[in-house]
């Protein structure tokens, strides 16, 4: 079959539904450089405001998949399970899931990436750790799932190359915000991981991606089309990101509350959400198994020190300590009325955690612990926020970011605080 | 002021009017290379799917003119009017229009291109002539505007360059189809090109770029308002474009055709619309004359004898003719029911009359002369069309191109031929 770009732009541009045919050639096309940066940018914009059909949503992603390699599980005696988060800040839930969800005799094969803007990669949280690599080669990987059953590490080049250029074209050309190119972004990566099964948390609120509960489930229906499809067992959950998850936010002191959560203590909500995700990916990979009891047994702190020690790094290690610390007090006494995700999302970045560019390195110490939280009461001078930095010129700028997002307001005002799991889809 | 192209295209992809100086910006940043070609691509596709407001399509062609020169005729002693036609098949009216209407006393100041695809150029057209050079310099050309009062040229690269490099973008990204994009992309050339008047053909049918009257108006009226917005006297003439006009399309087939209207002779539809035509032109730039007692007067044939001379052609040479010719003959008597524009400018094309790529070269003697015309009867054998062509390999495909657009009905057909002229907008 032949086709030329205009032709598929044209097409898209006026409202038709892409043959699959037409789908395969221009991802190709694209991949392959036959399809320039400017035509994709062209029909990129056309999909953002046409949309995409659930058929050619499914095939855009498995001509992505197909411009690379997939991972072939089929090896590993366990049943697979992945996990995604669309991100959101305080977001360490993989930390304390994926050994849970390993103890409970699942494999969790994670290619995981690294933050970019104001919410934390699962990467950059991990190498605070002392010795710990996130680059394995595809022979340790496979040995470590069997071995371990938990593997988190960093994505090669040759899964899914058409969405790697297409994600960078998209971030400078405005047409990011586009449901059928965000699910398939994100699917094609996750369909490549070769798991059987994959559980998607999608955060809705000020500190997520999508900002409305309508568009999350919108997200969150595609994805799970996408899989289902492709005969991959997915769920969604959509689930509330207006405020952080538990207590810290950064690297070091996330992964610090992370253990805190395998060790059997840790913030309530990071609990909660934790055997949530973990029950979804059992069930999905068909144990009978009911992980709040395996976290408390210990096994999954087991699995997890197995897993950090795999990939080189030392789980009794201490971690890194910013030298600069800064305490945001209550200036008078009263209720915690709002503490914003996207604020402290973004002040922590401001305070080394985050990277302008993928090129940037982060501070591993860097980030915010939260002494109160949304809803808390505070007498005046208590301390609400401690923000930690490798430089204390980046307090300014941090504590400049917090500004309106941490309001106290008159004692006995009442805080709404809503459901963590908002909704779920899928199965 | 700062931008971002980011935040430009998204604000038209969300449906914004962009600022005044979000236009300035990303048209200079745009020639000037620090908005790159995608984003400008991802842009063109937004306003494309978006549409412009009358303000920011007038902002956008004033951003396109200020990225190069604009030419200075105030030293031209005679009032300047220029003509537009937005391309048709046999369109050889500039030819004895800019002589006619320099002859009833206005400077004609016509930077014209070549032709792409089955429409052809006027400079293409005027090449054929022994001699004619399209490329005059800058006091060359205000020379000959002064000595002669016409002058068909090439446009220098200077002049909205801007529109240069989106006019190519455009083509290989499905966006030339906004008639914003078309609106400003035209006027930005024929402002820069400094004449206080200016009469726009814009053709409506088969072989036009406006299928629709409905397409052919709102672009009509769109560019009257640009023009009109600054200060330039602005009319568009709506003129059918379902058949050719005349009977010749082609290169030197075309020149002959236009020199036989000069003399006083030629078909009736192409007097029709150079007198329609001339008459604008003379009403905008305030003279009193009548373009028909003007061409009776052979005053018109003067004026394009002195502008051929003053570019190099010999206005008494003989036209190259074509060594091969094929007789299209009708197969039964009848009435010759539809002889499409558009499949009669796809053959010519092929005939060696077009060109695919801009670099290509062009023959001068290939092209269609027409025998007959929609409406006009035939006995069986008569011939309707005569192609001519340098290679006889050519003739296959232009008349695989005239199947289906040259139809014989049974005598006594009735042919519905609307007027020439459809509508008039402006002044």
């Amino acid at each position: 079959m032949h086709f030329t770009a205009v032709d598929v732009i044209r097409a898209k541009r006026d409202g038709a539904a892409l043959t699959d045919a037409q789908i395969d050639w221009v991802v190709d096309a694209y991949t392959h450089g036959r399809v320039a940066e400017e035509q994709m940018a062209a029909l990129a914009m056309a999909i953002l405001l046409r949309g995409m059909e659930r058929r050619e949503i499914a095939r855009w992603t498995a001509a992505m998949i197909d411009s690379g390699e997939q991972m072939d599980l089929s090896a590993v005696p366990r049943p697979t399970v992945d996990k995604h988060s669309t991100g959101g800040v305080g977001d360490k839930i993989t930390l304390p899931l994926a050994p849970l969800v390993a103890a409970c005799g699942a494999a969790v094969p994670q290619l995981s990436g690294r933050g970019l803007g104001h919410t934390g990669g699962t990467l950059d949280k991990l190498e605070s750790i002392p010795g710990w690599r996130a680059r394995l080669s595809t022979a340790e990987y496979l040995a470590q799932l069997e071995s371990v059953g938990a593997v988190v590490c960093a994505a090669n080049d040759t899964l899914a190359p058409a969405d790697r250029k297409l994600y960078a074209l998209r971030d400078v050309t405005g047409t990011v915000e586009s449901i059928p190119l965000i699910a398939s972004s994100i699917m094609s990566k996750k369909l490549a991981e070769g798991a059987s099964a994959l559980v998607l948390d999608v955060k809705v609120g000020t500190g997520a991606f999508m900002k409305t509960e309508a568009q999350a489930r919108e997200l969150a229906e595609t994805m799970v089309a996408i899989g289902t499809d492709r005969g991959v067992k997915t769920v969604a959950l959509l689930t509330a990101m207006n405020t952080p998850l538990g207590y810290a936010v950064g690297h070091a002191v996330e992964v610090e509350e992370s253990v805190a959560v395998l060790a059997g203590g840790g913030p309530a909500d990071v609990i909660e959400l934790t055997i949530a995700l973990a029950r979804e990916m059992v069930a999905a990979a068909g144990l009978d198994v009911d992980p709040a009891e395996v976290l408390a047994s210990g096994k999954a702190m087991d699995v997890w020190r197995a897993m950090i020690s795999a990939q080189g790094g030392d789980p009794s290690a201490p971690l890194p300590t910013a030298p600069v610390t800064e305490v945001v007090r209550a200036e008078q006494a009263g209720v915690v009325t709002r503490l914003d995700a996207f604020a402290v999302g973004v002040a922590a970045w401001r305070l080394g955690a985050g990277r302008a560019r993928k090129e940037d390195a982060v501070s591993a110490s860097a980030g915010i612990l939260l002494h109160r939280r949304e809803g808390d009461t505070v007498a005046a001078g208590d301390p609400i926020l401690e923000l930690r930095t490798e430089d204390a010129d980046r307090i300014p700028a941090a504590l400049d970011a917090l500004s309106g997002g941490l309001v106290v307001g008159p004692a006995g005002t009442a805080v709404q605080t809503g459901p963590l799991v908002l909704g779920r889809i899928g199965g």
